[in-house]
């Protein structure tokens, strides 16, 4: 009755080395998010569908996990409404609850519920793992982590400025150089869009806009035209085909191009305190960028937008994001309360540090001696020992069984156990051990006390 | 179009402080199961229905989550099906996938399925939440992690002593005294079936000997006659009537019961090994105890059995279980692969530990520092001073407005932030800060070193 085991597409095991790098990068976002003053918090792995229903677009509903009800669940449907068999109508009756898509509608879900325990700003973070239907396809799986750190109840732009001091730290301490913060806000976009007189037509600019590299200026003209946007509202925002300089030079770009629009002045205010404050605390490995084409999650981000790109030569999209939004709350009734965050890309911070080498190598934990197992009374003799080196924290093992020398070697060998310890009536009798350098193939022997000296 | 928010039942939100206390707890786990040499995977939250349908029973399978199809599912199931509106029958056409119910059976075929990247014996941790659509109540909950340790691939006895010794060390770590690890073994059960004339009257009669403190011997004995336990079968266990004394002299107890059962005596033999070892090294706070009434998960284990009991006076159920089991990943196809594990009670423990006082003070790591926000160019001055203390893993923090100076020590006050600083025109000036300590009221100014030794 054996069945041929597997895991649903898009999933994914994690042996203990995958297990310990992805732990190595998680913890040391924890450590940033702690040390900048973020709280944990957790939601539950399934919502009442109500609560994510209609908050991610029609495409987004469909992408959501649902939890089939228990019991005789179609005995609720009316008979008429099953005469259908529409999916999509009778979906909401057999089925109450789904896989949390995200993190950031269950922390607005959250904040509204608590409002009351909470002390305002609150600054939470939380790191676990969403769950969506995509179609699986390399590097995009239907599980996997958010690193999310938000704050939420302040308007203060000194967030803006923690957040990218944030971003920063990690990748520092990760050892990863070269990465890119690029930023922008949502009322510069507005800004462009008052410039070139129509709203509709943003996103089509900034798509063109961003393929200057490839396609050149002539190119990207053509394509705008294409669109629909006129040769005169190209004219006015000229400036933007060659934003290049550090980011002091395109504010004044940007100064002289949105002059004309309130809105836009205002986003060039926010960006220009933001770019001033982190010249006076410097960053330490990443740079940040001004990027007008920087139209991320437009729909709901109303001042900065972040998005990090990873160091040039790495193929990899953005390994992080985020921006702030005026009203995550509001759609669970809590009205008028600002919130800004942020969000790491933990699958492919992990490619990259895999690209480049730049996991320790001591990341994970493994065994640093393995004693034989001789049979029952070398055994014992040996467990004592392995006890006494735990309590020292050190990571100690008896082979389980009194198997073949080979056997066991072998064993020591593919886990690459770096010591292997003998303990037989000889080392019994003057209370000490041989111990083996698996690496040098020497033998020694020593009392209990140097072998901890050597293994710490 | 406000929605009231709410959790489905049976699910937890955790608040920070409720988060730092879990990880605490999984944290010591977590140590102690690297410094025994067990190495941790993942598996994913959901499985295909077939790896986990017909593994836990009928009442499991009940119990399991189920996840919709995506798509047009209905469009799959055949119309006279479709007619029938038969739940139990259409489920396994509109859903392929379910939540994880335990972490035992994704190990099996995790197991299998990885079997030649695995170097046996394989000893392998998981935390992971799992998910029961059991009806919700005090200490029972639908989402819920397990702690489970594992070896595969080993026959050998020396697992059991190194698992009593783990769940030793744990405890031990969480300053939980008092803890009583409860041992068993399968045969001897058996052996005891084999006394009492009967293996079908084996639950009848240690769910009756369980009573014993609570009915006395006559109750006892009334309820297995009541049973139909042969009056002579009950003469020939009447040493289990008074099983008391140190393990030891229980065991000799069980000698003399089982000499006629052998595998009552293998039994027996296994269990005086792995006390003996236990006695040569001894435990820190928790005790071993020998209960022959212990027939947890009689139906897959095959050896040794354990439960752990809270501290007396606390009142609550076990606090972790395992087992030994010959056979787990028979059920995909790989035979012949002994196994023992144990595992922990998150919740449970967490709540002796709040009953009894034992969370750390410092078990949450929050904000050192609060720095007073007096405007734009005092928060630049206090910033780069936040900065420079969280370089040296110092939380703090500068509050985001320059809100009124109420407000702000409000804040401070009630997330308990022990030191406020204050940096205003004439501390610019003079290069150094006034703190105020929120415990004692007391103000001082000291420079930017002095305060670092402060907080540290």
């Amino acid at each position: 009755m054996a069945q041929k085991p597997s895991i649903p597409k898009g999933t994914r095991d994690f042996s203990p080395i995958e297990v310990a790098k992805r732990s190595y990068i998680m913890n040391t976002i924890k450590e940033q998010f702690q040390l900048f003053g973020f709280h944990p918090i957790e939601t539950p792995s399934f919502e009442n569908s109500d609560t994510l229903m209609g908050k991610y677009g029609e495409e987004g509903d469909r992408l959501i996990f649902k939890i089939l009800n228990s019991g005789d669940y179609l005995n609720k449907v009316d008979d008429v409404l099953y005469g259908s068999k529409d999916s999509s109508k009778i979906t909401s009756k057999i089925s109450e609850k789904a896989l949390r898509y995200d993190l950031t509608v269950p922390f607005a879900r959250y904040v509204v519920q608590h409002q009351n325990d909470i002390d305002f700003p609150f600054k939470r973070y939380q790191i676990q793992p969403v769950w969506r239907a995509d179609r699986p396809q390399k590097g995009r799986f239907r599980e996997f982590y958010q690193c999310d750190a938000d704050v939420v109840g302040s308007k203060s732009l000194w967030q803006e400025v923690d957040f990218i001091q944030l971003y920063d730290k990690v990748f520092s301490k990760l050892g990863l150089e070269g990465v890119t913060i690029k930023m922008n806000n949502r009322k510069i976009l507005s800004g462009i869009a008052e410039v070139i007189g129509a709203s509709d037509k943003l996103i089509d600019f900034t798509v063109a806009l961003d393929k200057l590299d490839k396609v050149g200026e002539e190119g990207v003209k053509k394509e705008m035209l294409a669109k629909g946007i006129s040769e005169s509202a190209i004219e006015k925002v000229k400036p933007l085909f060659n934003f290049t300089g550090d980011t002091s030079e395109k504010i004044n770009k940007l100064k002289e191009l949105l002059v004309s629009s309130e809105e836009g002045m205002k986003g060039v205010e926010e960006l220009e305190f933001i770019i001033n404050t982190i010249a006076e605390i410097p960053l330490d490995k990443t740079s940040l960028d001004l990027d007008v084409t920087l139209a991320r999650g437009l729909n709901y981000y109303t001042g900065a937008i972040f998005e990090v790109a990873a160091p040039e030569g790495v193929k990899m999209g953005s390994i992080g994001g985020g921006g702030r939004y005026d009203d995550l709350t509001g759609i669970f009734g809590l009205k008028d309360v600002s919130g800004v965050g942020i969000s790491f890309g933990l699958d492919r911070i992990y490619l990259v540090l895999e690209e480049l080498n730049l996991f320790p190598d001591t990341v994970a934990q493994s065994t640093k001696a393995l004693f034989i197992n001789f049979g029952k009374e070398e055994a014992l003799y040996s467990l004592k020992s392995v006890h006494q080196l735990r309590r020292s924290n050190i990571v100690a093992e008896l082979y389980p069984d009194s198997a073949k020398m080979n056997k066991q070697m072998k064993y020591a060998n593919k886990r690459e156990i770096p010591f292997v310890i003998l303990a037989g009536a000889s080392e019994m009798e003057n209370d000490n051990f041989t111990v083996k350098n698996m690496q040098t193939g020497t033998q020694e022997t020593m009392n209990l006390e140097e072998l901890e000296l050597l293994l710490k």
